[in-house]
């Protein structure tokens, strides 16, 4: 295929996703071709209809140097929400490249969740070298927001809300609605307060629709509105708003006072968010992105490997135990691992399952119980049945069918420990405030690597009456 | 604690939920004693007021007899969107315990996309019992969507929606939706069609409430909406919601003509499935949810299990294959199984990366080779930094540096087939169309402890001279 020019990319205009939903190569070449020839014109005539999603998209896809290329040649023509969009390396090095006050230009135009969420990755100085180029009231609003926790409820709302007192009528309501020119971008609902901004009833924009003109808001309003307050965490706001199916949610200070909104899209985030960080923490990667760098991703996976480490001296320090065992029956050595590798399996089985039902509020104290039950059930029917398969392998295997007898009750109990610690390691360590996804998995190999050689070799030791 | 009796409960009104979030027990016990006594008018005042997703965990909480005795005293009172809310055992077994009459009744109330979610996991003599009872105009939509794949934005889409013609006036519209008495139940945007209902345009309430009673709807209509067309996936769908920030997103069918509509609500639910999935897959757990029988939770794991036993045997004949090395130095045996575990783990991490990338379509043949290579170098990292501790440690422990030396080199070897087949692996089965989150763990820690037992042993032998 010709390398695509200039000429040709903004005359055939290609389009920007290939078949398989990623950027086009033919695009990303004629923007880079563009960037190179700094020609701002056909830049924005390529690339200016974008969605701030798929700008997003094509910043990852550029070199570093190209992002700062891009950001500068759009000028005023780049959103910045779509920094909103992109993983966090990529947002820190766009802002850092650019002088405070061009970024204090972009930050402005947003809406106040999507500067807070610009700026609150930033170093100190640069967010104050970025809000002291404010507009005072923008830079109180985003302070207030920025004072909340990480990941609270206040970090992540808008402080752009419509709110009424429950006198006006709809049809006032609507006409002020229509006069107002400082309204958020997109909301769903207005918000019924009391003279000193207490909420006391909302009003979704489709009953809003279907009430007569003389209606007054306090008799369509819903009093009986879920709130959320600002400091708490996002992950119980995403719960709140799974468990209810909201699709906007008014957010209060200590006082009840309304202070803001979160809307379903930004909470979409933090779902998603939350289901990636238990993945990842099962299997022990940490927070890295694709676009970290690769000492990051190296640094951020290594203590996972490194506690690992620790536990699988552990494992081998109970083999050493029986070395004159295996010395006198090498076929122990040869099986050992076996018992070892379907107990870890079975039991990140069950470990899985409870860390997902501890997520979704599946168990509580009140099954946990009934919970460890069917664990250790199934445990114990899975764990026969594979007993029986491996005894009797290992029976024809070495033609000694003790070896069968005991392999299979090594098996046994390690899957029954599995089952217990699966479901007992989440459990205790959500009791004790850690997150069970991070530990669990760790801890749950070591012991039924312990258990696993400790059992079978400790076992033939002896049946077998070694040593 | 005293037994709370039925009195205590209807007048002390126990909240629903306990500190935990999970469902109060005291509220359980008395909603237990009004269903024994059969007292319609107490269970209504406690639990008639319950939001739908409460009336869920309620349902959850209660033994199988309960929720059918609850579901009948409550009679009309009881909404069977609740059903929409609970897992899929408890609802067969819910709708398979009430006559199709009631059933029909209660299907017949809801909204399309809620009554397809009912009716599509029932037998098809079931569905047709409830169909054939519900007014042929509610039957004819239901059966359409019900005709769309599973899991697909046909399935999950609502029937219901404002559509009205680009010539009308905002104010002409409203005073339509005042009239309306079809409405969908809540609804964030109005569309905009030709006679023929071919969609031009859409306009979200808040743009609708901004315009003058006199601005035709043409002029404030967006035209570059996103649409899905009815026949695709669910995974899909909720890409285009997630990358674009929807609320909600109009369905066509294969004529372009507007058919239905998505809401985040129900995408939300897909959104957290599609994760929920890949952390099951990851782990060898099925679809099992905490309501299964332990049978058919045993059943849905046992076939990870069935190929673990396979690949285990496979790794145990790699071992045998050494068996006179290991009986020469048993110290081989004790060190083996860190060498297969630090290369599962480090690959196991590569993968999920890998994984989790294919699933946010960051990942594609044009960044491929370039994600390897970063996985590569990862493991080139961590995978020296291990072999320096481990062979120190081993070194020290057995007084021999040479087992160093040789479990250094296995494990650099070992961990850098982990990053290899950790990346390639997932983008295999990814292009031979299988789900890469399903097959991906069993194949690499099969391939992880075949290399590391031989790598090391193998190695060994050489070095050693042995046998």
């Amino acid at each position: 295929m010709a390398e695509p020019t200039a000429d040709h990319a903004t005359e055939a205009l290609p389009a920007f996703r290939d078949a398989g939903g990623g950027v086009n190569p033919l695009f990303l070449a004629a923007i880079e071709i563009l960037l190179e020839e700094g020609d701002a014109a056909r830049l924005a005539m390529l690339a200016g209809e974008l969605h701030e999603a798929d700008v997003a998209d094509l910043l990852a896809a550029l070199t570093p140097d190209e992002r700062v290329a891009y950001v500068r040649l759009m000028g005023e023509g780049f959103d910045f929400a779509t920094l909103t969009e992109v993983d966090e390396s990529i947002r820190l090095q766009i802002l850092k490249a650019l002088s405070p006050a061009v970024a204090a230009r972009g930050v402005g135009a947003l809406e106040s969740d999507d500067a807070v969420y610009i700026l609150e990755d930033l170093d100190e100085d640069e967010k104050q070298a970025i809000l002291e180029r404010l507009p005072i009231s923008a830079r109180v609003r985003l302070v207030r927001s920025l004072d909340y926790p990480e990941e609270s409820a206040g970090r992540r709302m808008q402080t752009e809300f419509v709110a009424v007192p429950g006198f006006w009528t709809v049809g006032q309501t609507i006409d002020e609605i229509r006069d107002d020119e400082n309204l958020p971008e997109d909301f769903y609902e207005i918000f019924v307060v009391d003279p000193i901004f207490h909420l006391i009833g909302t009003v979704p924009l489709d009953r809003l629709l279907r009430a007569g003109r003389n209606t007054r808001i306090a008799d369509v309003m819903r009093e009986n509105q879920y709130t959320v307050r600002a400091t708490e965490d996002q992950e119980d706001v995403a719960q709140l708003f799974k468990r209810y199916n909201l699709i906007s949610v008014a957010v209060v200070d200590d006082s009840d006072r309304l202070v803001g909104v979160l809307t379903i899209d930004d909470i979409v985030d933090v779902i998603e968010q939350e289901a990636e960080e238990d993945i990842r923490a099962l299997a022990g990667v940490g927070d890295e992105e694709m676009s970290d760098s690769v000492f990051y991703a190296a640094r951020s996976r290594f203590p996972w490997l490194f506690v690992n480490m620790f536990t699988a001296f552990l494992s081998a320090s109970v083999i050493a135990i029986f070395d004159d065992t295996i010395a006198h029956m090498v076929a122990l050595a040869v099986l050992m691992p076996i018992v070892a590798s379907l107990g870890g399996n079975s039991g990140t089985q069950a470990m899985t399952v409870t860390v997902r039902a501890l997520a979704t509020r599946e168990i509580g104290r009140r099954n946990a119980l009934k919970v460890l039950g069917r664990e250790m059930t199934v445990a114990l029917i899975n764990g026969a049945i594979m007993a029986l398969i491996v005894g009797a392998v290992a029976s024809l295997w070495f033609t000694n069918h003790e070896v069968g007898v005991v392999i299979a009750a090594a098996l046994v109990a390690n899957v029954l420990t599995a089952g217990f610690v699966g479901v007992v390691i989440p459990l205790g360590l959500n009791a004790a405030g850690i997150d069970p996804a991070v530990a669990s998995g760790v801890l749950l190999t070591a012991i039924t690597d312990m258990v696993g050689f400790s059992a079978f070799l400790g076992l033939s030791t002896w049946w077998f009456g070694l040593v």
